[in-house]
């Protein structure tokens, strides 16, 4: 078991902008091996700024949305650029109905990115037996198209907001677009938790 | 008097949570009756990770804490066994109590079952070479001794409550056999998301 000096843990943190938890953490289960580490942070969806080549974005908000019942609540960060934006109206706003969104819609994973490439795989070879009376020349299309609408119901970017009338059949990336543009930073929903009481 | 094998310790830990010596001594006093075990451990409040056991708490409570800066956010869910008691207002004041407790103490895990064997071994040598220049027989109890330390830092369970007017010293584990005490059924912290802008 390799030691993780507090050294490996910043560059790790300066390389991929991951949380100094979720940096060690990576690295105990990568024994040591900072390359290993990277994938692994990626994999979980935590190396966010740096892997996308944007401008940081290493301010923010936390904000929650806790159901009625008491039995789903959701948590989320939204980063941005400033202090200055992270306590503007707009940005505040669209974390809170991202919250909300989460609750409701139940997404897996924040981007594409963040989909194991495994579990893609997985899906992929299912979606292609299921496609095994269809004519040779168009199983993979066919396969690629329910990928791609799996990958619609999963990824929260890719999800229509779940109050249509507000937001008209947009999906969560286009609103993260215009919120970006309106306050002129880099917008990044950077993570999220869902916990619904009773589930696996 | 039943012979205790290591093998119903096991089943008696992967089915309660237990620790190791509360679930022998369970057994010891159950005479290797495993269902009674069981028994006497949920009297004892000690078959916490009742996700695993017979009387299952999936009922319970999802709930969060802000910061009022906005930079720190806590989701966590409580379960207890009916819903009776998850509307119940002690069983959800110690919910909250442990959401903000969470904001300030920054633990890693709820439990100590939860830290990973390999992150527990990791410590540990660290430790055992922080000791090197201690006497070669006193060095496993000094890396010992700091490894609980250092589990009494990260572990939710293990720290005491950062009210400690209120409190007064008490761990969350012990306030939760309280709770679990006055409302006579299993309480379990189940899991916690503690997101901080920045991760500083």
């Amino acid at each position: 078991m390799a030691e993780i000096t507090a050294q490996a843990v910043k560059s790790l943190r300066d390389a991929t902008g991951a949380g100094m938890m979720d940096a060690k953490k990576a690295l105990v289960e990568a024994d040591g091996d900072a390359e290993k580490a990277v994938d692994i942070l990626r994999v979980k969806g935590q190396a966010h700024a740096a892997k996308r080549g944007e401008r940081e974005a290493t301010e923010g908000v936390v904000t929650s949305y806790l159901h009625s019942t008491g039995k789903i609540g959701v948590l989320v960060e939204v980063d941005c650029e400033t202090d200055f934006v992270a306590r503007n109206e707009d940005f505040q706003e669209f974390a809170r109905e991202v919250a909300l969104h989460i609750a409701a819609a139940n997404p897996w994973y924040v981007s594409e990115e963040d989909v194991p490439e495994e579990a893609k795989q997985a899906e992929l070879r299912i979606f292609e037996e299921q496609a095994a009376d269809k004519p040779e020349n168009v199983r993979p299309k066919i396969a690629e198209g329910r990928l791609r609408k799996w990958l619609d119901e999963i990824v929260l970017l890719r999800q229509p907001h779940v109050n249509s009338d507000r937001h008209e059949g947009r999906t969560i990336e286009v609103i993260r677009t215009e919120v970006a543009a309106k306050t002129g930073e880099n917008v990044v929903i950077r993570r999220f938790a869902r916990f619904q009481v009773g589930e696996e």
